[in-house]
């Protein structure tokens, strides 16, 4: 056993030490994340050199980085976002990719339901409203007399859309593959997301970072959306103009939003002076449960590297295509 | 008409003008409430002298309050909870009283999930963090996972379970009265208050102050509760021993509580002080179409009053029997 592992991702093993016991048990000796927050892509760059194989975040693993990762042969991401590796360089240099598509799936669409909750009814504001000695009762929304647009109708999606289904809402979806199997048996209006914009009360996001998804949501969508509507991203932050955002929530009080993912994280920009949002840590997946099962199956995945056994979860073909139609797009 | 009316609870009418315009258009003249928050005893005994009918928020209706109203012929309680109203005395004096139980309850209901979900996963604190600077993604808990303890099975603890079904939680109730029919419809255990006290990750109360609930979550039973319990309050402030409160969040950092409501309205208290707790204006049944169905009801009833019409939704006897029960005991 010659491998040696550098997780990246951060926190790991503190919940349960399972996935770290996984790993000694093996024999596999692993380093873990130094700076204890997202590495920087130079900050990686000068590491990756000596590692076989990555228990990776979403830190930015570039055709640079890639360069300089001479031993590599594994990127385990403990997630489902690819859009922080460069896929096609990976392949090229012989590193294989695997991720953990469904774990995360349960908490992201809890915290996506939770923020909708909470800035339907303003709670955030109406906390630190009582700490600073003023008491107004706010009169709310209820979810179930709400229009929910769900953009992106993959695991989490789907997961979101039967939460909402309990509250009785009117539910819109929009997704790139429209599934016409899972369009006929859920009971809500699959539409343009230029409808959604316009008709629902609430829009969540829920697609992958891509070429088509970046900056989908700019000032010319923001401005389509209603002067109370709500926006949750729990996706990626590259997917929202943010400086479009901060525009459309500084000029239009009722319009609000929550926001756990940022273009740069750790994020300590403009929005952290309005009150219309809500902002999270990039804690989408991170429940205890979901958390643990994503660790698991990425540390599951290096053992069976060094096992020499065929992985559980490769990247699909299909993801590999996005990045490619990317890189040759103008 | 010689009616004159005095609407104490506040905000009225605000949302939409529907219930304003009810009365204006039967020509029944109204003062809405002067100070914009909830009246002290005092000062209603000092207004309530010239008015014939009430439409009440949660403001002390006492005898003290009764013995000064010598015109009032209707209290119409915008709402469900009766412990602010004197009742075995109003109808000693002739004085009816209405309410409207169902209005309320689903955006209570809400309101208590939504808490759930965001002391799971610290929503607000972290909200806190990122606007002061802190970046730290916080390792939370999934609704799904946890055990949810209802206690009062009416109308909003019903609600709450089944929105609490939705997440596929395993769920614990308790209520005064045992619906036999209820528990072998709904897939949950009926069970115990103090087995729910130390089983239940998540703790949420939905019965009315009566004098067996004032005071029934005091520090004995607080001390039963997990170290990482969730305690929710969106029933009356009066139903938790707020300074066993305090002391069960000051020394367990992991115990964490949102409250709607309390001992003294509006809070100004210690609570603001402790960042495991989320607080909120007794705003459990403010949304927009609650609140509004909840004026509507109580105009319509003062509506009745002045045609001489039966009222819809007369306080039934039981809830005289609970108050006089309660003022018979030593």
């Amino acid at each position: 056993m010659t491998g040696r592992v550098l997780v990246t991702t951060h926190p790991f093993g503190e919940i349960d030490r399972d996935p770290i016991e996984l790993l000694e048990k093996q024999g596999i000796p692993f380093t873990l994340n130094p700076v204890k927050r997202r590495l920087r892509e130079q900050e990686l760059a000068e590491m990756i050199g000596p590692y076989e194989a990555l228990i990776a975040g979403t830190e930015p693993i570039t055709e640079a980085v890639l360069g300089r990762s001479e031993n590599l042969r594994l990127i385990a991401r403990v997630g489902i976002g690819l859009d922080s590796v460069a896929l096609v360089t990976a392949r090229s240099r012989g590193i294989a990719v695997t991720y953990t598509p469904s774990a995360p799936s349960p908490a992201v669409a809890e915290l996506a339901v939770a923020q909708m909750l909470a800035l339907l009814r303003r709670t955030v504001t109406v906390d630190t409203e009582i700490r600073h000695g003023e008491w107004h009762r706010r009169i709310g929304r209820r979810l179930g007399r709400m229009t929910v647009g769900v953009i992106g109708a993959g695991r989490i999606g789907r997961l979101v859309i039967e939460h909402v289904k309990g509250w009785s809402a009117r539910i819109l979806a929009n997704d790139l593959v429209r599934d016409p199997e899972f369009s006929r048996l859920s009971g809500f209006t699959w539409t343009d997301v230029e409808t959604i914009y316009r008709d629902a009360d609430i829009i969540t996001l829920h697609v992958p970072l891509t070429s088509r998804t970046r900056g989908m949501i700019g000032a010319r969508e923001l401005a389509m959306m209603k002067p109370d509507a709500i926006l949750i991203n729990t996706a990626r932050g590259e997917i929202v103009d943010e400086a479009a955002l901060v525009a459309a929530l500084r000029s239009r009080p009722g319009f609000s939003a929550a926001l756990d993912v940022f273009e740069e994280e750790p994020y300590s920009g403009e929005l952290i002076t309005l009150s219309n949002c809500i902002l999270s840590a990039h804690m989408g997946s991170a429940t205890r449960d979901c958390r643990l099962l994503m660790e698991l199956e990425a540390a599951q995945e290096v053992v069976r590297h060094f096992r020499g056994e065929p992985f559980a979860i490769p990247v699909p073909e299909e993801e590999y295509a996005i990045q490619a139609e990317s890189h040759t797009r103008p």
